[in-house]
């Protein structure tokens, strides 16, 4: 851009400025922010986020300024260039995998090789041969080959045995066919297949004959099955014409990613094809060989729920820095009580419907946290019990709690981004927010990986399972949390307990606790008792899982506090008490009427829950800034004006309006006379070009 | 884009297709669409739509297919040409304002001479004087003088007291001199400024000298006032070096809009500059002389909060026709209580998770419908009793419902989009949902003409002085509604109704209305009587104004359907009577605290609503798809391959990948091992070689 020497250089924002109110604000607290953020997250990771911070920003590939400002095409090309950098600077500097994530992370982009890395090698691996393996691992290592993972289609998405895309076995050639017996078969929003993949895994029908050849050959289903396919030629990129493949266009978020479609016409792939680590085809009699241990693929889904949890403290924690600091160094309106001569006006996170808004969500931060970190050790244990001992005891419970959190933490993190952006007013709309990006990419998560209403289902059948067997077998054995609470809500005589949740931390435990045993025990009872359609009982499903869910936030929040010895100091341990409890008890507010119904907490103690709400949120206010601070987020990051670390908010939002803004550059009649359209002369000019 | 012929132009969806599927949805219902139309909307709408359509659709400039691919700059100038277009088209044609209203509309991009004819016009027009009239209208209605309106600036927004730029009378010189003292004084986001106003009004703070001139001048401020200033030059569009200005760059909507910033270093305008239809300086003596009838000026902002009503109802109604039709197509996953041998998986308009996020939205866009229109009614009421009689005894109602509304509105709309677009599914979050760019743009709605959460505020101030003026009369005169039912509350012995919302509609209209009525003797109690500081309570008065906003959406639906006898059929009546129950019962279940709390209804009928919500539910699924036909929202508007009218969802979907995606046209290098970017050579270009 054009350096511009004028008037503006010589203006300050009205004082006091940005930095002088977050050096205040971060004056109020004591909490230690180094210490807290190496708890929270541990000093190798922050090393790590440090030493490949320095890298990225002196790279000006990943400078962020202006990507928001581009076509489509070149948005994509970006991300592509900046996931080869990565994946050289990779080998040059040796970085490890956890560093190429980091580095990954901090870009911040979704990257056009994101389907080659998370799924494709993974799967490969995990579903192939030792001889499949063998072939293909060296080459998609060393990305040779680039590949895709292609399971919805048009026509499906969750329902997995839907699909529509056949592989059937010509015994002849010992080949599988491949074809999209519809429209809705192609394959579609599959990543890095639209333009970046030359393999990918199609999942498909296995088709296997059962009567003899000919046009009335007989087939049987088997049911989807991985193969693995080559889609374009290596080295012009083209596909062969027995495949149609493209990226789908222009999406609500993901715009550097090309999420693909994919048809295939009688496409023949040879017997290696098909993944055979589990199931496979005898070449020579063409019959199926059953999968010894289905469980293992099934654990591997239950991964990539259990870390979303992480992802969604750390998408939220982004919102959340923005807010805080941002709103701390705004104001708007006097305080029409204060006396006539106050010279500032409110500092916007001093009004009581902004803080209702940001700081249970700032405590929800937390929250999320402790629930991530003990559903990393639930799966690391479940791993170790599967694959030392073959014991699958803690799996159910893993996928249920796994599939539970998963709907509930995504729909907080996506509802509180935009509640964050919301609560900032104008500037919050603006491109200066850092939000835009991170909220078109995060509102794909409510949907992906289970959509958020259907997986809750999992979790009903779960816990109705656990009710049935407390129900059927007179002396249970108790070994999960979940299960010994069903067990003390059945024992327990008294059905209204009245809990003192203003007073007592451990009764917000039992009331969380209380409700979802309540809601599973009416689930169990509608469903298997007065055998109502599970279909009608959907809403039931979904408002159980969500009942469930909170209480293993909760449960987990406080069961860390409890248990945590490493705490930097007395001030944060009190303040993570307060979190605590905000989150709890605000979260208990908007679901009172559950909370009554079931006897947990009288409608009394409901009603003094507000007042409770407006306390905590007063102690925790003078921390909140060094309580975000402490979630590390770099400014390369949050790549906002509005949260920079050192409060230059209005500087830098002039900065990037005055002197970054290409619309700024170009030239233009704006007489409405005139009919001409100056047209860049690029992907954009092409593209008006065709209208 | 290319022709493509290839093995895909054979290929169909797998039925039954969704053109079959919206055919028998629509024979399902009786509901006549065209005549309901009508009366919902008028014939003469539905003419001028018709008319200005056909025009539109034929010219390649408004063809919408790529759009969503282009650079910022590009989409600016597409815009730009469209907003040219329609000015020719309006002078070619004949076109009325509400023809010319209807193009913008229908071509769906916030225009970048938006703010010329909304706000520039309006304002020189209702603040001008006489002179001033005479001199600018001609100009401004030719578009020879293209202006914005520059009112918010980069640190305040809501606050326009506390606007910085200053506007000092020279006597001397008899000039006003802007400047802009802070870079917070910086105007911001001011629409059609960026590139295309060569005008604008600029509110800023009246200064008047008090003591003779010199350095030491002191100088009385009057509050802001408006100025008509060129800020660039009518040929080269340059501004003089007093001034700077540009666009601020992109943000989570309003692409094609090139919202500015603007700064003044000492920059001198005539006398003539300020807006004197009501308040001026003398000339000759520097002396302020005070406006007549500040309220009529008042009037105009209520003007535009009340069309915010009918806006929102739009926006909405268009989710809501893309979601209803896609979610009868889509069908996933069979029964599992169903029979094996059950052919067809489940329509997703079925699952009951489904329905209950998008029948109440349905039902809402009638709600909005007849709260729109008494809103209009009440503000040409409101507005012939100012002009003829001087009486302003309505504007204060007219103004706390009209912010109430905004409110509570717009909130309902911008979630509600969100809402259908998530329940969608993967689609959903695919360009094809039609809902990206409404999404987008439509999310500013919450904080624009009065931030949601603040304009509450005034809801609370007019029922705290409603219930102290009934508390301090003995007699009072009740005419309003509002005041009738303040009354009633008042005079009522029983404070404990328990009526019977589920058999009795006047029940649940008074059950609204009590709640209403509680809460703002409530919150005079907490304000008036205990004395509590007015931002403390901002919480509950954010709350009574939601409950009073309800309470008026619910009592408008009753009061249209009690005495509209111009529906088309008995059946439209009896289903409109369900939407009505619908929208009332599950906006009392979502707050079925308060309605417990206040006294209107016990905690038994309350719990028994959900099962009358799912009852309504199954009456109205039938009609789901006659009744968004109804809402005669086109095709071109919805710009959705999911909602499409004819249901040709799949087809779209495919085509518009396939067949008009640029970025399947580009070419480039996906190796990692090269370290290509292969540019764009337009903007694109431009700004990724700036990197």
């Amino acid at each position: 851009m054009a350096k511009k020497d004028d008037f503006s250089a010589a203006l300050k924002p009205a004082a006091p400025d940005g930095a002088t109110i977050l050096a205040n604000e971060r004056a109020r607290s004591s909490i230690p922010v180094e210490d807290f953020s190496r708890y929270l997250l541990t000093p190798q990771y922050l090393d790590k986020q440090d030493r490949i911070l320095k890298v990225l920003e002196n790279d000006p590939l990943f400078k962020k300024t202006n990507q928001a400002n581009l076509a489509r095409p070149d948005r994509y090309k970006l991300a592509l260039a900046r996931g080869k950098r990565i994946r050289q600077l990779k080998e040059k500097l040796g970085w490890s995998e956890e560093d190429y994530h980091m580095a990954a992370a901090l870009c911040d982009d979704v990257l056009p090789y994101h389907l080659h890395t998370a799924m494709f090698i993974t799967t490969v691996c995990q579903q192939g041969s030792e001889g499949q393996k063998a072939y293909w691992m060296p080459k998609l290592e060393s990305w040779e080959v680039i590949g895709a993972y292609a399971q919805t289609e048009l026509g499906h998405g969750s329902n997995v045995r839907g699909l529509e895309l056949e592989a059937r076995w010509d015994p002849k050639t010992k080949e599988f066919v491949l074809h999209s017996p519809h429209l809705t078969a192609s394959k579609w929003w599959n990543g890095s297949m639209g333009r970046t993949a030359n393999h990918v895994i199609a999942v498909a029908q296995l088709l296997l004959p059962v009567s003899g050849p000919g046009p009335e050959t007989k087939y049987k289903n088997y049911g989807p099955h991985p193969f693995i396919v080559q889609i374009r030629d290596m080295k012009t990129q083209q596909p062969p014409k027995s495949i149609l493949v493209g990226d789908i266009g222009p999406k609500y978020g993901y715009d550097s990613m090309d999420n693909g479609y994919l048809l295939f016409n009688q496409h023949r792939v040879p017997h290696g094809a098909m993944l055979a680590g589990y199931s496979r085809v005898n070449p020579d009699t063409g019959e199926y060989i059953k999968p010894k241990n289905p469980e293992v693929v099934y654990g591997t889904m239950t991964h990539v729920r259990a870390r979303l949890v992480m992802e969604a403290r750390l998408a939220l924690a982004r919102a959340v820095t923005v807010a805080v600091r941002y709103l701390s160094i705004r104001r708007q309106f006097k305080d029409q009580d204060a006396p006539s001569n106050t010279a500032l006006e409110t500092n916007v996170l001093d009004y009581p419907t902004v803080q209702f808004r940001i700081l249970p969500l700032l405590a929800t931060t937390f929250a999320l946290h402790y629930s991530g970190k003990a559903m990393g050790e639930l799966y690391e244990r479940t791993r170790k019990d599967i694959e030392k001992s073959g014991d699958f005891a803690t799996l159910a419970e893993l996928h249920s709690t796994s599939s539970g959190l998963k709907s509930l933490c995504t729909d907080i993190s996506a509802n509180g981004i935009e509640t964050c952006r919301r609560a900032m007013g104008g500037h919050g709309f603006g491109g200066g927010s850092g939000l835009v990006q991170l909220n078109n990419n995060y509102l794909s998560k409510p949907t992906v990986e289970g959509d958020n209403y259907m997986i809750t289902q999992q979790v009903a059948r779960y816990l109705i399972k656990k009710v049935r067997e407390l129900a059927q077998t007179v002396k249970s054995r108790a070994t999960t949390r979940t299960e010994e609470n069903l067990k003390r809500f059945l024992y327990s005589k008294d059905k209204t307990l009245n809990l003192n949740v203003l007073k007592n931390n451990e009764d917000i435990v039992q009331a969380f606790e209380w409700r979802s045993a309540y809601l599973s025990f009416k689930a169990y009872e509608k469903r298997e008792i007065q055998k109502k359609p599970w279909n009608s009982l959907l809403i039931d499903f979904y408002r159980l899982s969500r009942a469930h869910s909170q209480s293993i936030l909760v449960q987990n929040f406080h069961a860390a506090l409890e248990t945590s010895h490493d705490l930097p100091s007395p001030q944060t341990r009190e303040v993570l008490w307060d979190l605590f409890r905000l989150f709890a008890l605000s979260t208990m507010e908007t679901e009172a009427r559950e909370f009554y119904s079931c006897g947990a907490v009288s409608n009394e103690e409901l009603d003094a829950v507000t007042a409770d709400v407006f306390e905590l949120m007063q102690r925790i206010r003078p921390h909140a800034v060094r309580l975000v601070d402490s979630w590390a987020i770099p400014d390369f990051l949050l790549n906002s004006a509005l949260g920079r670390y050192d409060g230059k908010v209005y500087e830098e939002l002039f900065e990037m309006a005055h002197r970054q803004n290409p619309l700024n550059e170009v030239t233009f009649n704006p007489d409405y006379r005139t009919d001409e359209l100056v047209l860049g002369s690029g992907d954009g000019g092409h593209i008006l070009s065709k209208l």
